[in-house]
Parts: C-alpha cells; sequence; structure tokens
C-alpha cells in the first residue's frame, strides 16, 4: 500500500520511519512546507508529489484541512486526519468530504485509548451513582494539565452522565466531596511517558480502568491500522471507534 | 417489598441483617431446614411461610432448587437464584420456570464483578492479538485457587476469543510464552477481601481493568438491587447483566 | 497485662472491643467524663479507677495530657499516648515525665504507617534528584485534604531533604513542574478506608511504596502491640520507630 | 574521566553511546575478543589498548574476570565488574585483587533495583509475621521465570527473614496457603520493561513496595554513577549499596 504522509513532525518522523521498515507498506512521498530538504522525499504541497498515494495520512496542523480537503476529493484518497482543533465548521466540511471519500478522523490514534474511552460509556452509564476520579502521570517536562487524552475521557464521562459534573484539580484544606464533581489529577515526575487511570469507587467495591503507554509508537501502529483498514471501505466519516467492529 | 431468603448461611444471615435495616425492605420469612430455632423467622419449608413474599431470594444451595421452582411458579414469586453448581438438566428446569414466572440467576451478585465480566466481551473481542494475563489476589485463609470469581472471567474471555488459550497457573524455569496462553496468578496473603484483574499487555501499551472488593456487602447489595428490579419484570430467565440496561 | 483506656470515643471503644477479646489482655477501666453510664467499666477520673493497670493508653484528646501526666508519674504507669495537637511546652511535659515513667508517644498507631514513614528516610536520602509525588485516598466523607497521615509522609519526606519541597496540591492549564515542588493528590471516592502512595519517579525508572489500610483495626492492633511492648522498657521517650527495633 | 568498556554486547554498547553522548566521560577503547572491526576502537585484549583507562566498567561474561584481575591490579584501575555467575572461588579472587584496586561488583547496576533490595531487609525484619507474595512483568520474549532481579529480591528476603519460607512459583486447584511460603507470580505480556513488586499482606493492611523499569538505560546510568564513584575511592570491595551511602 502506497502511503504519503502530511506532516514532518516529531509523529510524522517517527510514523515515516515505521513505514520505512514495514514490509507491506511504502512511503512515496511526505508534504511539509517548512521541512523541504531535510528529506528527499519531502515537497511542499499535495499536487508537488510524484506519485499519488492509495492513503493519506495527516500528523499535521488542523490549518491545513483546507488545502487536504479539496485534494483528496479530487484525487479519491482515503485520509486520516489525526490533528485537533478544527472548528465546527471546519468539522462540517470534513464531512461534507467524506461524502466522496473515506476519512477516518482521530482525535488520538492509539487503540488503546481509543478502546478504553468506548469502555467509559458502559461503566459510566451502570454506575451512575458511583463516584468518579481520574488519574493521569507523565514526565516532568510536559507542561500542559491535564493532557488532551485525560480531557478527552473527562469529556466522554461528561457526555455520558445524565447530569454533567464538575472538574475538580486538587483538594486541600477543609474540602468535603460533592457527588457532583469528578476529581482530576495530575502526577508528573521523571520520564513516565504517559498512564491514564479512571476510577469508580462505589460502596465497599472500585473499578479502576488504566492505560499505560510505553512508548509514542502506540500512536503510529493506531494510525497505520486505521489507515490499512480504511483503504478497504466506502466513503463515510469515520473515527477509531469504527475500527474494533 | 416483602422479601423471604432461602439459605441461612454466612450470605443469608448478611441479607437478613440488611434487609431487617432497610426502610422499604421488609423480611417475612427464612427458610432453612438446618437453621429451624436459630432466629425466630426461620421455617423448615417453603409451604410453612406464614406470608407469601413478594420475592425470593435463594443464597442455600443449588440441590433446592428442585423444591424451589414448583413453589415459586404455582405462587408466581419472582426469585433471584445466587446458587451456583447446577447441572445442565436442572438448568434446562429453571429455564422452563421462567417462561411463568421471572426468574434472575447470578453467578455473582457483586455489581462490579458482573460490569467487568461484561466490559472483557468488548476488550477481548478488540484485542484479541495482545496478550491477557490475569492476577487475583485473597486473603492468607481462602483454600481454593482461582477464585470461582477469577473462574467466571476467564471463562468468559476464553468463550469470547476465536480461539481459546490455555490457562497457565504459574512459570518457573526455562519457560517461554506461548501465544495461545493465560497467565493466571493466584496471590494469598493476610486479610484481603478479593482482588481481580485483567492485564492486556500489547506493543507498548497496556490495559488494565481491576475490580477490588472491601466487604461482603458487595453480594447482599448487588443482591437486593436485584431482587427489586426483578419485580417489576415480566416473566423471563435474566442474568445480572439485564439490570445494567 | 491490665489495660486502662482513656477516651470512649471511635477509637476507644474499637480498643476496648478487641480487648474484652483477647485472651492475654484485661480491661480493668476505661476514663471518660462524657460518657459515664454507657458501660459499667466508664469512670470519670483517673482516681476513680479501682484497679491500678499495669499499662494506659489514652485516646481521647491532648488536652487530658494534663490531668495523665501527674497521675502515671505518681503509679509509675507506662503509658501509650496516641492523641495528637500537643503544643511544644505541653511535648516538653511529656518529656519530662518520660525521665520517671515509659512513655510511647504516637501520631499514628497503625505499624505499616510507621514503618513506611522509616522507609521514605531512606528512599529521600538515596533519590535526591529523583520526581516525588504523593496520592492518597479515602472515602468520599472525609472532609480534610490531604489526610493526617499524608502530612506525616510530606513532612518526614520535607524533613529528609536537603533543602524543603514546596507542597502544590492539584495542576491545572500551563503548569510545568518545578523541580523543588512535590505534587500532592487527594482522591475521595465511595467507602475506601484508606490508601497512601509515595512515587518516586526517575529518569526511565520508577519506585513507589504503598500502604493500604483495609479497617481501622490496624490503628487497635498497632496500640496493643506498642503497649504490650511498652510494658517491659525502662523510663524514656519512645515513638511507634522505636518498637520495630 | 577516561573509560574503558570490556564487552560489546547488548549492554555494552549502549553504554559506549551513552558514554559516547557525554560531556565529562571519554570512550578509550573497548574490549572484545569477538568483535574486533565492528567498531574502530574494538581492541581484542586489554593489552591491546593504546590508552590505559581511567576506570574499567565490565559488562562481558563472568569468565574474563580472569584476565581482567591481573591487569587492573598491574595498572591500578578501579573496575565495575557488572557481570554474574562467579563461583565462591572466582570470587574469592576478585575480593583478594580488591586489597589493591577499588573494586564494584553489582549483580545489577540500577540505582532503584538495589535500593528496594537494601529496604527489603527494613520491611522484611519489621514484619516477619506478615505474608509475603512477589510479582514480576516482563515482556512476552523473556523466557527464564522469575528474572534474575526477582531471584536477587528472594535471596535478599530469605536471608533476612529469622526462617528461610518455601518459594511457590503458582497455585492452582486446593491450595491452602503456608505460613512459610513465598508466591512467586511471572507475568509475560507484550513489550513489558519490567516491573517487580513485593507485597507484604498482615492484618487488615497491605504494603507494597514497586519498581518499574521503562528502558535498559537504568543500567547504564547506573553504571555510569558506580563507575564514577569508584574511582575516588580507596582499594575495597564495594556494592551498589555502598554508593547510597
Amino acid at each position: 500500500m502506497n502511503i504519503a504522509v502530511y506532516g514532518w513532525g516529531q509523529m510524522g518522523k517517527l510514523l515515516c520511519d515505521t513505514i520505512d521498515k514495514s514490509k507491506n507498506l511504502n512511503l512515496t512521498g511526505i508534504i511539509d512546507a517548512f521541512s523541504s530538504g531535510k528529506d528527499h522525499r519531502i515537497v511542499e504541497t499535495l499536487e508537488n508529489l510524484s506519485v499519488v498515494p492509495d492513503v493519506l495520512i495527516d500528523f499535521s496542523h488542523y490549518s491545513n484541512s483546507e488545502k487536504i480537503l479539496p485534494w483528496i476529493t479530487a484525487h479519491n484518497i482515503p485520509t486520516l486526519i489525526a490533528t485537533t482543533g478544527h472548528s465546527g465548521e471546519e468539522l462540517e466540511k470534513i464531512k461534507k468530504a467524506s461524502q466522496v471519500v473515506p476519512i477516518l478522523k482521530a482525535t488520538n490514534t492509539s487503540l488503546g485509548i481509543n478502546l478504553i474511552t468506548e469502555l467509559l460509556e458502559t461503566l459510566v452509564s451502570s454506575l451512575e451513582d458511583w463516584d468518579i476520579e481520574l488519574i493521569e502521570k507523565h514526565h516532568n517536562k510536559k507542561i500542559d494539565a491535564p493532557s488532551g487524552t485525560a480531557q478527552s475521557l473527562l469529556t466522554k464521562i461528561n457526555n455520558t452522565l445524565s447530569s454533567k459534573r464538575e472538574l475538580i484539580y486538587g483538594r486541600e484544606g477543609i474540602a468535603p466531596r460533592k457527588k457532583e464533581e469528578i476529581g482530576v489529577h495530575v502526577v508528573r515526575g521523571g520520564s513516565i511517558v504517559g498512564e491514564h487511570s479512571v476510577i469508580f469507587a462505589g460502596e465497599d467495591e472500585v473499578i479502576e480502568i488504566k492505560h499505560e503507554a510505553h512508548s509514542k509508537m502506540i500512536f503510529v501502529n493506531g494510525a497505520l491500522k486505521g489507515a490499512t483498514w480504511l483503504y478497504n471501505q466506502n466513503p463515510g466519516f469515520y473515527t477509531m471507534k469504527d475500527i474494533f467492529n
């Protein structure tokens, strides 16, 4: 399968390295307006690609979607969009394009993270009267708190609950817990790659679901699994959830 | 709601104590052929009950089902059967009775345990190529290994997998892991009430789902939740899974 | 061994019940000015005790120390003081009394908690350049955050470090971690009895030391172990640390 | 500081790469009889080194000690021996050489693993009447069970106990726990780098001490920390324990 990669950042590079080492996959081009010359396969625009790929994977920036959508609809290229931050209007354009060409829109390409996000729906709806707390752990260089993944999990939890709960980012002093809150605990230390744990605490029992990432390769592997799956789909708007079913 | 309890063992007693403390529930009789006299409400057979209850909960022994089924069908009493060990033939009789009266058959009445059992279906089918291991922890007096709950979880896992895996109860020496095995680890120590953890280990990521029981009350609370739910159902054969939906 | 218990609160009652069930220990009196009549063994003051005990255990309130110290020095009764909140001046009086009679002063009578507090000294001094974070979990009724035990652990950590670190009770937004901080995470949910975990995160490795309490009995058991040990000691000021060595 | 590395295996290479990237350390030679030519700095014997180093680090094979000892005593080179498997007689020779030159003998160069090994001495001797269990987790390619590190931890535990306990590598069937046993649980799955957890279970409380390795770099970093420390020591036989004090 011929793949083109949009974006030569940290994730894009790792993705290209992985495709290079793969037997069945073939990297036929990289698009990055700011990195031309750093790799001989890098071109500035989609139009400059010498080979039209079977699939496009976008790990660049949401603002590039406006260039990507016309091109993939014109050439009928199934595309994995792994960037985040699109406005409602931009999302509408992506959905419109997906009527013509299969598009997989992923906020996180890790299979594991997508899977536990799905499980949360079952857990939360079955345990509406239990307390929920989230702990996430990352390395000491990470500057945002909580992680984007934790925010996605929390959004999923709150969207599943019959009434939304308030997020509490720490407790100190006389701080009685309210039923309508979710404690969010951001641990930072050493070189921890990433852990997310959601705790459901009821009367005399606790359920915990935990995901540990040991390297960024989980995002690459999930992206390639998604892209391979997407290649065989009909036009449509897909999310990572669909590739499990 | 009027409840009769069949079986005055450890779980039966705890159940009766809990009903006694409840505002909305009313304990109208206890059936136990071996304990008459120990509590003034205990009678030897169902026929001796002075009040026909709204619901019957059976925490006795599977062999009593042959006495229970005719009586509950005759009196139309929704019944939670929380005993295990029935033969295939006996199960058929329970199912036949459930055409007339609602029957909830539970191998484990803890809500949490039933919930994670359900989640395993999604996890296992989505992660067919990941390694699976199970760790369970109980107090140092427990003599069976692994626990009945662990066995149920393992059965669920193997029934969901497209091809069954072999259960391995320990590793020592030169013991390379085979893809087609599940490691089962039985920790025993101190007064630990009960922990069950299923670990899914993939390439660079691990998902763990864990249940901790802090007291046997979780079985009583789940039984009462189940019985209350059952009271409003049509005739049918139900499992704990149904009360989540 | 004859024991008198000062204080008929939650811990005092549990302690008395445990002594009553013991074969080797004998409860010869309870002192509580506010509970006389609730148990036939309760008296209002130490002077009213009909039997002078071998050992006194104080689970009442720090303000009672002024009554306890003159009496135990006069009668030479080894005493476990398990209350907290004494001023520097009051502590000096306790230490002075301990020149005459053995006194065990405990801020927490759980053996396990005292042990991990000691271990922190070794861990912290060996891992000065690692990041430290603390997570504690308790039930949803607990109103103070963090727990008194967590505060003791943090004090031990900061007293061992060559330069004290700032305690951070939560992270949200753009919140880069400083080297000189300790993240303190207070989880509240369900009926969790009590967990304390200290995490040391270094380059590519993490050490975690965790204590789980499953019931308040650990404080009673530790108190009785301490009192039994104290009975055979010479006059002196002791802490729980001493009973390990 | 000039360092020579004996052994160009997996660990030796990682060590050399790390020294190459370091500012303060200088790799002046590699000794490996089977790899000459693979790196221009590799020589076959110690005698072929063009520069006599300040420190030697041996990550090769215990059988090379007979070549290493005469050379380091002749040239007075502090040496870290990070190989295992020496016979009692061979160990005696190492100790004899250490009368002339500082030798650090490490079975495991990770700081964290050495530290928790030390902590076990305090834990085990303080909790003689608690149950002990060990869980270790590694990737699915590892063929030996339990890991060498787990074996070291177990040896430390048994050497500290007043009476040795039997190691049990799994439980199945009717398997009541004996007081005099330690359960050893070997989890294998995915690409887990390495986790070791020792569990102390008492009455109503559990203490757990856990070490997680996220990469093999922890062995390299510990080796370099040890070698740097060793350079300033007097002749003597040292272990990793000494570098904490």
